[in-house]
């Protein structure tokens, strides 16, 4: 068993940089506050005796070894970065509890056949610099290194710039056919364990995604003289297209999801038609043909809304990720964790997209979902309790030692 | 006949102050930039050996003297300030047209029985303190000065601060009662005039304003778990929101407007379902009646909407204004002007607030319209001809001589 308050100690301390005044955590991907959290995460892993990794787009590798040298590793882990109004436990609690296994193996000394490797990916959250998961995405191929250095947050300033600032762009090469198996533990970020009073979530894959940036150009012009039917509001464009994106969102239950998370008007003055919008567009699903077919309906919502308001627009892809299905054995591991430990537990689909998302289409992968209060998180509201998070790091230490041999 | 010349290069040395990259402006109330559009005024006043007045809420009274000392003023004027995104002539042809008059009287020597007198007021776009004409609001005992004084900029800024910024905040008292007559010469703003090739639009009134400050809040939560059904996302909220104001305008066409210019979300991240989202709520109409309809329905729609939508909201009214109908000698006496100069001319309503709406009711007042490009203003690209502009000031000079008496 791991040690249920070290781990919620570990919690609560990383969770001081970046806190908010609501009891949440800024702390966005590459920020120095972010840096800060990296090298207390790297501390408490070399305490532990582990070696340190950091590949070329930042993500942190600590590897505890085995006793078989052509083993492969067994690694568990999530991120450290949060969204602008994030809360304590989305990403953190997945990177402490593979870091709260190394401790508990080396509490009780024992050694695994396979080495065990705890990583931290870079950017997960995809807030600043869009798309989300991309450190893993890298990592595993399925991001273009290239493409994502120069991709640029709200200031302008590039991801390798980014890193580069914190000094975490590494040279060191890690791939992924060293992986035997990947788990990640994390809130479940919705309501339904909570709601079916499930202690564990045996997450046996997630949604796709495809995020865009879209530009609506109408033409700035009084909000007095100018007749209604004369317009060009790029304002009009925009609620439209919310609209369609709910609309389409709600005919594809109970799989689909729509959600405008950013929008702009310019020149932003309560008495001018916004002459141009800029808004982003996040749409998920859990079958593949169902998020093209979202996709495809978007487009066409965006193009029919902007003819009749005589609006130009750009709508640009910024993520497109297929839906992904875990691997059994690896699903099945966590499943037979939770049954072992006497825990109540449902299987479950991510609605978050996650680094195991990535990492599974190159591994056996699978996720340890536990819940978080009325569902809530991506707020500083968010919450989940010690019990939980001590049930879920005992079902990653279950699954970890049951692939990595004894 | 006013110096067509003159009073064009008077308006572009004014546009430098403030000049943005696509020929605009950029000169918002009580900013140092503002301060040195109405420093520049005054010199050019003072030139022309007028008296200079300047209130408690800063407008600006610069007077050449008439024979008749019993005389009441004869008064023209408008405002300098501009949108951020603002043209060159919104405002400042009415202010500059008002100085040509008195530089024409003082090059022929013509001294008239009234005083004549050129006005700036103060704040007239309200975009960066609402409400609209607030100069002549708080001058006419229209909108209260130490409520306005209170009013703030985005950034907390009060119009008090802003006032003793730019050591505008002056002691003169000059009453309502002192006006025999007020002319405000002004570009359309909108599409009638260019479209029926006509020089000068005789404005018989404006158009009643309502505008609201809206806040919507819901839940912040993440965008990928969260369902459908169980979402209180405030974006989904403002985007009907903005369609129901819309469609509110539509069913009250000819005169009916409605704009959402501004719209902030939070935390505004892509990935996150806007918690809440604040915005702004612009509508116009001709007829008393018809105008409060329209805020009862667009009241009635927001809670509505809130209610479907599980939002808490916050409707706060910042501007309302009655339609207002122009003097009818004033008005007979600008459409007399055009006759006798030979210029075509219409009757006209302004979709725009004007501070003679605001004069109109405390004093007789009237105003003349001249076309600009495409009806565009609120924009950078604003345009209008020297030769409209000079008919417009030729219209100024023969009304208030008119009115002034020689
Ligand atoms: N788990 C998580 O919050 N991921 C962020 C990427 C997403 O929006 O799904
Ligand atoms: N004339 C003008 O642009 N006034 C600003 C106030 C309004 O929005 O009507």
């Amino acid at each position: 068993r791991t040690d249920s308050d070290r781990l919620w100690e570990s919690l609560m301390e990383l969770a001081k940089l970046g806190a908010t005044a609501k009891g949440g955590v800024n702390r966005q991907a590459l920020t120095d506050l972010e840096r800060q959290g990296r090298d207390l995460f790297i501390q408490w892993c070399r305490a532990e005796g582990c070696t340190i990794r950091i590949d070329n787009i930042g993500n942190i590798f600590a590897r505890r070894e085995g006793s078989d040298p052509d083993a492969k590793t067994v690694m568990a882990g999530s991120h450290l970065d949060s969204q602008p109004t994030g809360g304590k436990y989305d990403g953190c609690f997945g990177v402490l509890s593979g870091l709260e296994v190394i401790r508990t193996l080396n509490q009780y000394n024992i050694t695994t056949q396979s080495p065990i490797e705890v990583v931290a990916w870079t950017n997960e959250e995809g807030c600043r610099f869009p798309p989300c998961m991309m450190g893993s995405g890298v990592f595993t191929g399925e991001l273009a290194f290239d493409a994502m250095m120069a991709r640029t947050d709200a200031e302008g300033v590039t991801v390798s710039d980014a890193l580069d600032a914190i000094h975490y762009r590494g040279s060191d090469s890690v791939s992924p056919s060293e992986i035997k198996a990947y788990f990640e533990p994390h809130i479940e970020q919705g309501p339904i364990l909570e709601d079916t009073d499930t202690t564990i979530g045996v997450v046996i894959g997630g949604l796709g995604q495809k995020w865009f940036d879209l530009t609506l150009t109408g033409l700035e012009a009084h909000a007095g003289p100018t007749p209604m039917n004369l317009r060009r509001d790029a304002m009009m464009g925009a609620a439209e297209v919310t609209q369609a994106l709910n609309r389409i969102a709600f005919d594809h239950q109970p799989h689909g999801r729509g959600t405008v998370g950013c929008m702009t008007l310019h020149p932003g003055s309560r008495n001018v038609i916004p002459g141009q919008v800029k808004m982003t567009l996040d749409m998920r699903h859990w079958e593949p043909e169902a998020l093209i077919t979202m996709g495809q309906a978007v487009a066409a919502a965006v193009e029919e809304i902007c003819q009749r308001h005589g609006l130009a627009y750009e709508l640009t892809p910024t993520a497109d990720f297929a839906p992904e299905y875990f691997n059994k054995e690896c699903v099945d591991a966590v499943r037979d964790g939770a049954e072992k430990l006497g825990l109540s537990h449902m299987d479950i689909i991510s609605g978050a997209g996650h680094d195991a998302m990535f990492v599974g289409r190159v591994a056996p992968a699978a996720m340890i979902f536990i819940p978080c209060k009325d569902g809530i998180s991506h707020n500083e509201i968010e919450s989940a309790t010690p019990e939980h998070v001590h049930a879920g790091c005992n079902v990653l230490l279950h699954a970890m030692l049951n692939a990595a041999g004894t």
